[in-house]
């Protein structure tokens, strides 16, 4: 429902991209079938499959509880060559179809996390390499804490995101096919091939996916540290957000989301700038942790050799929380830059509130708030250390 | 995402339904300041926004953070009469539009829901009535109990749907509007009427839906109790849902799930018949819990007069939970009457369990597992009274 | 673990309270099967059972999977009269003490939030309805939007309180017994009397709690419908609290936590003043929405006459959710009356940021923010009005 | 409530281990003060620190909002050195005492829970090897798909076990200390010392913690990354209960939970005997989620300096996740080698359902269901072969 989703077109984590990675898995395995000679290779040209028209009824879907039965059903009917659509999607079940469909559509959403977040760590840097001397106000529990440097909070964002790319790189590079067949023994495929072992690897490498040991029906393990990495994406990208619409208070003012042309607006208050790209933000981050929750849910509940509702919920949480990921992460790499840090607002607050910005000190005469910044600067210089050793940027 | 979300094309809970729910809410508003008097009735004919062409681009959704800024442009821009259109939307705020819609939505169903759940508690009492002398294993922990009836179970489960009915009448009959403008005190709309309350029980009237003491911009009382009298249907169809798919397993084969035709076929396996319905309506109950718990989130964080972030992330969650709901129970009401009770295949097991299922009688004669059953005929009764209390059907 | 449960021994929702509860329950089935004729009633003094000493091991706990196997064993040994032992439990299964016994420990933990809701609610009629006249800003998305008065904000806190109370006192009503015995049949009570209602109707009457008309051993709505009124209550004291919080924020300062001795103590930072009730009852409410799903989670798998691990899973987020709303909200009723009202730093903060307060209105001479304050006075009103309507308080 | 949560004593995650582990890190603070020259090693006695009788009042921590200051003043008053007493502490906040204990409690948790799970894995690699050839119904929505052997099922329960142990491992080898003094500058440790990052260097060593580059008082990747590990776990080990209680079932009783003396006793039930540890294992996995959720939760909240509220929310759910984590593998240890597994019910069942088992084979003649295992034992020669390359333990 993209009027409730703001963002979510740039995404394109939807129907037409789903049916589309579906029908691109039923062409691999067809390649990969082709590959160990069940099918002679000139008769799967690339484009056959993408080229036959496909519309799937929700009734259709509901009938048999998935949208891979009745998209196998149209594909074979377009097929004009028999030899090949008997052998569609034969030795696949349709988990391993639609679960591997979501791997590609996950690999595309992850590349696009990637580069936002790579986006947003180097606009980071540049704020925290900017700012190591603008000191402001240290707050914990909403009051005056010791002094810290915006360099700092921003050294500290940029962890966060650093923190969450590693997480998504290691995820994006172990994304794998489901390959298993009825019951995750490759049954079927055994009968085709003297080594079914060979398909699985064919189908991965024609995907770019990895082959896994196993089938993975049950065992969740691909989709839980899915979520894991969208999760702490989002809560990452969530703290900053939160900072910002804090630091961006008028009674604050410290921070501002700089408005481009149009966002913003309010349907009633003519002059209102509203910090759209932050609260959006951290209107995706307050809706991850529960669809994690549903993904460890699920993974939890794979009973049998498939369960009987568990992948079912899996689906929806799992397109939310890609989704979200990365609309949030692409708004997060357009506000970053946009932040006005009025350094001359953070120097008042801090000669106003210097004696409990000090309070903690114990010297008979301590210097001024920008004396008392501990390692401030070195925890700056470690952050950007990171950053330059792992972004490949140069200084 | 419907091809994830099999079924929701049935409960069109979606774009086209939320974009006539927001105009609607514009028109009502429209007719409720000529009602008092700020536009003249002949310049408001109810056809009017309706047909005016709108189309939401999700760039312009997401500059302005929610739909309701650029429909409102649209239409004014499509509305001929200057009088009009310069009194479209004035006195509202976006929450107040995009609130009220959301209410309109739920309304349409919640209607859904009680109409299914009607169906369903009436297929389930035919059920408990027929089934009252089934005797079949009871299990706890899944081992065999003691004795009870298919008809004590169907009794169960109709009690569960009478309370979740229940919970869903008292939802829905206090649907509010929202309407407080910029900030809940009807500031403008204060300068335009000399009671502007009089604006809002319109408003309400209009729309045929509560008008609240005070608006709820940021006490989020009629989000929370919708999505718990949600919760609670989703919750008691996935006990059924469960069971169902629990009695089908082949190896007891107690209850099963008649397939329709087309219904339950597996992409790979040619005579397996899935019991579709159930894992679906299983599937639906799996997510309710953690759309429940996002809704309940936003409303403890709903800081200000309007949250920055918090009331963003129950959009998507309530869409959700709103399809959840009809589409599960619209498959429960199809389910039921469809189940196939294998009364023979219930005997055939207490007969073998005898001895388990009688171990706690403490007789030295103890007589057949159906001379053990307790109050169970009571309790059918009971349940049974209840639902021809509350239906109106007759016995 | 009180240590990480700030203010939880105030609740007393602990083990001791559980084992109480549990003899209480196993007590009152004693009289009503005397009631019934079962025992003589002078062989059964009120307080034969809470005198026997009770240790329940873990690994007997762990070993039946629950603890009431293992006390109803030592109870059994300590009863003197063994006519009395051997009917001790007889009839009940262990889900018919546990629930029973929590349901008595609801109770009390809802009469406790009750006191607690209606002092809070005191106190914020109070202060509705002295700042009735109080102008401050409003703001939305974080930015200022048109003026509003603490008075209108205190009541929108209040009508969230009632709100949550209303939702308490309609589940403190309806709080039920368990009893249903192995499988929800009454199997071994249909065997000792006539009637086995009338041993239901006893136990209830005994305790004082609601007779259900049926067992509740897999329909939990009476644990839903506590868990949603639960996470009413704190959703209702999370605002508050966060709304306390940014408005304590030093660059705000409209607002404050008046420390009590002693409280709010940095560890480090001398002269701080932490407004700790505010965050522990903000913490509260962000904690409850995940315990609210794990009870919904539970209800939606609740199989067979007794699931597999559901009702296992349902009991700590039970004992925390009492907890926690029993601690929260004493807690606010203590933060609310400690609330230091800066009224100065409104009018303050009113008049610098006229010009955008007052950028909605349409007029060519508008007044002062005082001038433009809607309907507020008239929602504290409605507030006002509700909260003497139910309180039984005088004006 | 150790009543509600059995066994949770043999994790003992509770009170006492949190005091000491907070005691044990302001002694390590104060050897890493005294490394570095600001004490007199003589002055630091190992065991000063934990000899001092030290009791937390609940009206202490509540005043505070944690344990932290109430500990540090007792502490400081049982030092008899008064150099020593004036040190304690400095340098630090409290949340650096109270996240650094937190970790030593989960490493020693992780510990626990990576002995339980290489147990678990020991157990069912030998059942994947024993039963390579044990030929048993596969089962896919609840229906018969095609053969499986119980190897492959142990083997992928094995490979469940074995991803969440390198989870864990991984995220053992990392847990940080905190150490970033009031604001996470180390202001007051760089009055003290020329570099403040030996003192965190000294610190981390002194309890053979990792030393963090940057605090992450407000990042709060440590947790999110041990939460997701925990409930990896504990997902893993829900499907492995699931399944077992599933195979258990007594209409399908093909693999069981074999009671020890006195286990799986029922209050009512005399010759019952209930699959206890399966259970509470699948009861604790259906907890993980929800806890999941709410450390992702916190982590998305944590703002300022120190946020004011998602910290202390964290807590609570820390614990019992660890707990739950512990509770279950250890009980996963001890159910796994206890599993009666009759092959000859495997076998009867595979008879009579061989018409179902083999419909998808597309052969004039298909063999028996042992002939259609496809890939099934290389899938457990891989499982194998991953458990014995990282388990050390020889073939």
């Amino acid at each position: 429902m993209p009027l409730l989703e703001p963002g979510s077109r740039r995404a394109a984590i939807d129907d037409t991209a789903l049916l589309a990675a579906l029908v691109r898995t039923e062409a691999a395995w067809l390649r990969a079938l082709a590959a160990n000679g069940l099918i002679k290779h000139e008769q799967v040209p690339s484009a056959t499959l993408e080229a036959i028209p496909v519309r799937l009824r929700d009734e259709d879907v509901e009938a048999t509880g998935n949208p891979v039965t009745a998209l196998v059903d149209q594909l074979r009917a377009g097929i004009n060559d028999p030899d090949v659509a008997s052998m569609l999607h034969v030795g696949l079940t349709s988990q391993d179809t639609l679960d591997t469909a979501l791997m590609l559509i996950a690999r595309d959403a992850l590349d696009q996390v990637t580069s936002a977040l790579a986006a947003t760590a180097g606009a980071l840097a540049t704020l925290a390499d900017e700012h190591r001397r603008s000191v402001m106000a240290g707050r914990t529990l909403t009051q005056y804490a010791v002094p810290v440097t915006f360099g700092l909070k921003a050294a500290q964002w940029l962890v966060g995101v650093l923190d969450a790319a590693d997480a998504v790189t290691a995820v994006r590079r172990g994304l794998p096919v489901q390959c298993g067949g009825a019951a995750g023994t490759l049954s079927r495929a055994a009968d085709l091939v003297a080594d079914p072992m060979q398909l699985v690897a064919a189908f991965a490498q024609e995907l770019g996916l990895a082959r896994p040991d196993l089938p993975w029906h049950t065992r969740r393990t691909p989709v839980l540290r899915l979520a894991d990495a969208l999760g702490e994406t989002l809560a990452a990208l969530g703290v900053l957000a939160s900072d910002i619409l804090l630091l961006g208070r008028p009674e604050i003012a410290e921070v501002r989301e700089m408005p481009t042309e149009g966002n913003g607006r309010s349907s009633t208050l003519p002059h209102k700038q509203n910090p759209v790209l932050a609260v959006l933000v951290r209107g995706a981050a307050l809706q991850a942790p529960q669809l994690v929750a549903q993904l460890h849910l699920s993974a939890a509940l794979a009973v049998d050799e498939r369960p009987d509702g568990a992948w079912h919920a899996e689906w929806p949480a799992l397109q939310r929380l890609l989704s979200l990921a990365v609309v949030a992460s692409s708004q997060a790499a357009e506000l970053i830059p946009s932040l006005y840090v009025d350094t001359a607002a953070m120097s008042r607050r801090v000669a106003e509130a210097a004696d409990e910005l000090l309070a903690e000190r114990r010297r008979d005469e301590p210097g001024p708030p920008s004396s008392y910044l501990g390692a401030a600067d070195a925890f700056v210089e470690a952050a950007l250390r990171r950053f330059f050793d792992t972004s490949g940027d140069e200084r």
